[in-house]
């Protein structure tokens, strides 16, 4: 999408065509400052701190971080080596592990002089399927908005989601945002609901800035506020992305989108998940039981950063010193309280018949690149190409 | 209750028997900080900026507000005058109201050279009224609180509040934290999650810091964590304070409330009201359609305030700049989803008949001074007599 009207994604190779280049996204709103990622330990670092977030983006970092790897020592050791660091950065989100396993898998059928190249070219692969991924979730989800429309034909559709599951969590466009952005670049009145997103804030960082960057129309509100909006009747649905989706339905994503959930099946509000086919985890059903929840640093609770009156980035404290905080960063929305999953295969409804309607390869081999392969690449109503579509042509270099 | 080890209550009469000192709960919990009020102005300011908060001390705070006002002029004029300025600070909680109407109604019928020392004595009345049924409501929750003990005999009680219904949002002991800090004296292992309570962090600024002050283990979290605890089993019971609650059991409270409370009933997990009963508008039984909610100045989501590395109180953007943004200050909880009312005559369905069953005058005139005189006047098991409890036997004196 664009930044000051240039198009931009979240990741791509430097011009040295090796390096990798991505967002900040820890210094959003405020600022936008790109970070350069010369190793695999850079990338670990920028997963874990969030200088990069969002299940699809990580799983992008991970790619390039392991082909940072590869040019730096392609032997089987440091192979092994950055896989472990990159897979330890953060639990949840399931993208990470399967561009691990994939790559890594792929790999270690590589003689070691060719890893290299074949890293960076499954890395760019993965950037571009996601975004193939995320503009037919958008094109399905686009779908249901005129539906919406036909079935409230004035006024604004007004569009309530949590977290940023825009194109900054993804390589480009977004999950649950992607239908959103072609739904105001057809010209529909749409109005977004900004979730903030305690504690760090992505609603507030990221969404609003994104949503203002493209123009559409939107409004912050903190994360007690969904409820009674939907009460009042002042949301039409609710989106969000995923984090990990089991092979039954349950969607677990940031921390509070269960209560959306609950409040929009309290209200009859319809509550839909963008989700991408590698956001999946075939190996589980029960997320309650079976996905890990991060657990993040108190301090992210108990103090915040943001501008200055005299425009500088600073941290606050906002709770008693040596406040006992706890700080969960996902939570699971049960599968029952899911209207649809917007796939990019199409829609269906959040059950394990559903899924596998349109994944029947589901629990084989999760998602291999082939079968990825088949997404829709229908080409979007204002899209224009991607300047970086272009980087796994580029051969890297070793130093 | 205590700040350090010393009694104090959130309101009281200076020491030259006329002017009022209130907690500045701004400034909390980084400072404490005391401020006089020596006029109505002054106190409709402190009502409207939320130096103080909380429906039964916005109530005590408006008695005192018209007692000023008749020692600066009884005339009828400016009673009316004054009133008027009172009520049109905050929107939503009943006490503003029912105590104006009160003393309006008391004073309207007093000789205007009588005026300034009867509204001093109905004020002083107000506040050991109130500091009374709060401890009502402790005994009352504490018995509750010991069937938990009884029906999970290991482990803390662990128990999730939202907002401050503390002695902070009180004159004295709170209403959802009464029970708490009588179990908590009572040697019964409790721990208290704390939400922040965004976007003014009541949560993490005057919760936190009042449990902390009385000794109480609690743990801050986001407001998006309390669905996952409760879905984790983490919580026995919520509680919370009302600002509004209709005949018919409806509760109106601080934005957010309705969230824990769906996430409560789909868990199977209590969810508790301390009531008051002046916290009653018997004129009203559907909270969505007849409770207004008060909207604030978008800033207080934009904008938040915490104490700098440096050790000063300073004010950061969150958001983009000029970022659209809305601030719904209550929201509503359906009678459905309540387990109990907690007053100070004991517990009740959150239902017409359940509240009729222990306010049998209810709709009548809106308890009148006389029926909360039948408040229970127990002492607490560690309860000293409040050092401000003559304040009503000083003689305030005209300037």
């Amino acid at each position: 999408m664009k930044v000051e009207g240039t198009h931009t994604r979240t990741i791509w190779l430097a011009r040295d065509g090796w390096s990798v280049d991505v967002i900040d996204q820890t210094r959003l709103p405020h600022r936008f400052v790109t970070l350069r990622l010369t190793s695999v330990a850079d990338a670990a670092r920028a997963i874990t701190d969030m200088t990069v977030r969002g299940a699809p983006l990580i799983g992008a970092t991970a790619a390039y971080g392991l082909a940072l790897a590869m040019r730096d020592d392609p032997g089987d050791d440091n192979l092994a080596r950055s896989a472990r660091m990159l897979l330890a950065t953060r639990p949840t989100a399931i993208n990470l592990r399967w561009v691990v396993e994939r790559l890594r898998g792929l790999l270690e059928q590589t003689p070691a002089d060719e890893r290299n190249d074949v890293a960076y070219g499954e890395a760019a692969r993965i950037c571009d399927e996601d975004v193939a991924i995320n503009h037919a979730i958008g094109k399905h989800g686009l779908a249901l908005i005129e539906q919406h429309r036909q079935s409230k034909p004035s006024g604004p559709i007004n569009i309530l989601t949590h977290c940023n599951a825009g194109w900054l969590a993804t390589v480009d466009w977004g999950t649950a945002l992607a239908p959103v952005y072609m739904a105001y670049d057809a010209g529909i009145d749409v109005h977004v609901w900004v979730d903030e997103t305690r504690p760090r804030n992505q609603g507030a960082s990221l969404t609003a800035w994104e949503l203002d960057q493209h123009g559409v129309p939107h409004t912050l509100v903190v994360d007690n506020v969904g409820g009674h909006l939907m009460q009042r009747g002042k949301v039409d649905f609710c989106i969000t992305g995923t984090d990990r989706t089991t092979a039954s339905g349950d969607v677990c994503n940031k921390i509070g989108t269960y209560l959306k959930a609950l409040a929009a099946r309290d209200n009859d509000v319809p509550f839909y998940v963008g989700l991408p086919g590698p956001s999946i985890d075939w190996t589980i059903d029960d997320g309650i039981a079976e996905i890990p929840i991060e657990e993040r640093d108190p301090s992210e609770v108990t103090t915040i950063s943001g501008l200055s009156p005299a425009g500088e980035l600073v941290s606050i404290r906002l709770a008693p010193s040596a406040c006992p905080a706890a700080n969960f960063a996902f939570d699971v929305t049960p599968a029952r309280l899911i209207t649809s999953l917007i796939t990019e295969r199409g829609l269906c409804p959040a059950t394990s018949a559903g899924l596998r309607s349109l994944y029947p390869e589901g629990g084989g081999d999760r998602c291999s690149s082939r079968q990825r392969g088949e997404v829709e690449q229908a080409g979007g109503p204002t899209r224009t190409e991607p300047p970086d579509a272009d980087n796994r042509r580029r051969r890297p270099r070793r130093r």
